[in-house]
């Protein structure tokens, strides 16, 4: 009879709902988690809200982790990794490792929610400074301040005049290999820069996009408050080169609707920077011996009709594990994802 | 002890996720089904193939559902509608009508995956004809064109030299009442207009956009191979008016990015409609008596980190009963609710 336990390797959005889904169905579940809590990149990230009704990020993941920790058949072994896996669908046996000390656990099934990690702005051939100026920040580095109740120049500490979003910095680009789109920057940008307009009296918010891909309702929750209540300035453009002047950032491109140059001054410049798959996800397709696609993140065997199912049977992968995803894209891929791993424990136990 | 019955209602991609991933766990599921056969839009309507891999519609959704219809515990009431629902989570007893003939049945749960119907460019306050001149079509009479492997323009039979493609008929349209996004649009009428080029000689392919949603993998799966592969010819612009001029369509607005207003001759002119709630949908809203959002779809209770509880206990909703969703959307949020369903089904039998 395989053991029942389904190990779900990572903790934060789609990882709970696949744990909690199996836990459901009175399936042991243990979460490896490589941090010392759960809640993934909101909660490591200190995001201050959510896409698309701007609720408190801490607030309501925390809505997601409460119940599931009170679930009497879910642990969590924090602060740990996944080894090492051997065996097959019904009858895995993983090793993992807990400051030093490992510890062997029996799986009759797997699933993968290790995440996305934000692109590195080093790594961009555009000129946008992310490590030269004190100004220049990431989505996610103004969410921590949007959190800290301060949105300020990190150079003074003065709270900006002008601001403006960078999209696609790390997504839609060949040269560095990221040929996809990122899926979420849209969306997380245009929140922000609603959020910054709350923040700062007087804020001139400007973003520069080559399309805006607000799909499904977020184009009536976020694109047109954005616009029509918040007034964030939305310019078709391609920003080719940041540089400082006389204390303010100057930031150079191609307005391309107006098809001029532009040379504009600003005093925080914000990269929406796109996702890559996490340390974590690279690390466990090595570890699972299941397959990547040509960016790293893992491949699905046979979308668009599975979205979970991996090279390996038995071993699912959820979220941003797969790619670009929204926390929807999480929630649901994570829910279906335990629900098929919980049938394979399920399926020696008699149901 | 509640009866462990799951009712899914409408048998196309989410509802076959959700039947599927229900019966695993070795409920009973029916599926009630408005027409005499399984597999939704894509079967009734005749697509050609889906996106993003251009795979036949008909052989896909064959392969979901031919493994679903072979399980013991799974039955179709086809030609059937559900006309009343009594009760609550665990205990519910419906009503079905096929043919004038009444049927009950008791359920622990039930999922509406009832779909969305595509917007009727009838209703489009600009003058795009689509009544008026045979030789403008929809997305799906080109999809229904492209199966039967014949590209020709209504008008004469003849093989079009000039095809275009008009986005956001019937989405992001305030006078209409359609605020949102219909998200697949972009990817479907690029994966038609590759399959134009393929199917016919010589034709030229345009597309009119506003944005390009392209999220995600479709970037590089669709996008960039229909232009650098296929060369579909991309034009940011608004359409405003179709007219019949020698033998001819005329198609007139303005190209955003040359900031000018154009006029341009078309043999056929292909309208990308939006999504809109199904008569089914709009219909088991009332008689199951769960929310709406003010579109008509579905609305979830807890969004993004329940992406498929509606606001009456033991009731989920799928896919595009939802609003706006990709074939992915349809199968992750059916499975995760087939998931929840089958766990308030075994609930009372002691798993």
């Amino acid at each position: 009879m395989p053991n029942g336990r389904v190990v779900v390797i990572g903790g934060g959005p789609a990882g709970i709902a696949a744990a909690r889904t199996a836990a459901e169905f009175g399936v042991d579940v243990v979460i490896v988690e490589r941090l010392a809590y759960l809640g993934g990149r909101p909660i490591e990230e200190n995001y201050a809200s959510l896409t698309p009704y701007l609720r408190s990020a801490e607030e309501a993941i925390g809505e997601m982790v409460s119940p599931l920790l009170a679930m009497s058949n879910v642990s969590v072994r924090y602060e740990s990794k996944v080894i090492s896996c051997t065996g097959e669908k019904g009858d895995f046996s993983i090793v993992i490792e807990h400051r030093g000390e490992q510890e062997s656990l029996s799986a009759a099934s797997i699933v993968v929610a290790t995440g996305f990690s934000h692109f590195d702005p080093g790594r961009e051939t555009q000129m946008y400074g992310y490590y030269e100026f004190d100004d220049v920040i990431a989505l996610q580095d103004l969410e921590a301040m949007l959190k800290s109740g301060q949105v300020v120049r990190p150079s003074n500490g003065e709270a900006p005049k002008r601001v403006c979003f960078v999209q696609c910095v790390g997504s839609r680009d060949r040269q560095i290999g990221n040929e996809y789109c990122s899926k979420v920057c849209c969306g997380v940008a245009s929140k922000e820069a609603i959020e910054v307009r709350l923040a700062v009296p007087g804020v001139e918010v400007f973003i520069f996009y080559i399309d805006m891909r607000m799909y499904g309702y977020w184009e009536s929750q976020i694109y047109w408050p954005a616009q029509e209540k918040h007034h964030v300035q939305y310019v078709k453009g391609i920003i080719t080169e940041v540089l400082p002047k006389d204390g303010r950032l100057l930031v150079r491109g191609e307005d391309t609707t107006m098809g001029r140059p532009m040379e504009v001054p600003m005093d925080l410049v914000v990269l929406s920077v796109g996702m890559e798959p996490s340390e974590g996800t690279r690390a466990m397709a090595g570890v699972l011996g299941i397959a990547q696609n040509k960016y790293g993140f893992i491949e699905a065997v046979n979308p668009p009709l599975d979205t979970v199912s991996t090279s390996r049977p038995g071993i699912f992968a959820v979220g941003s594990a797969l790619g670009p995803a929204d926390l929807e894209d999480c929630v649901s891929t994570g829910g279906f994802a335990g629900a098929k791993a919980a049938s394979i424990s399920l399926a020696g136990v008699g149901v």
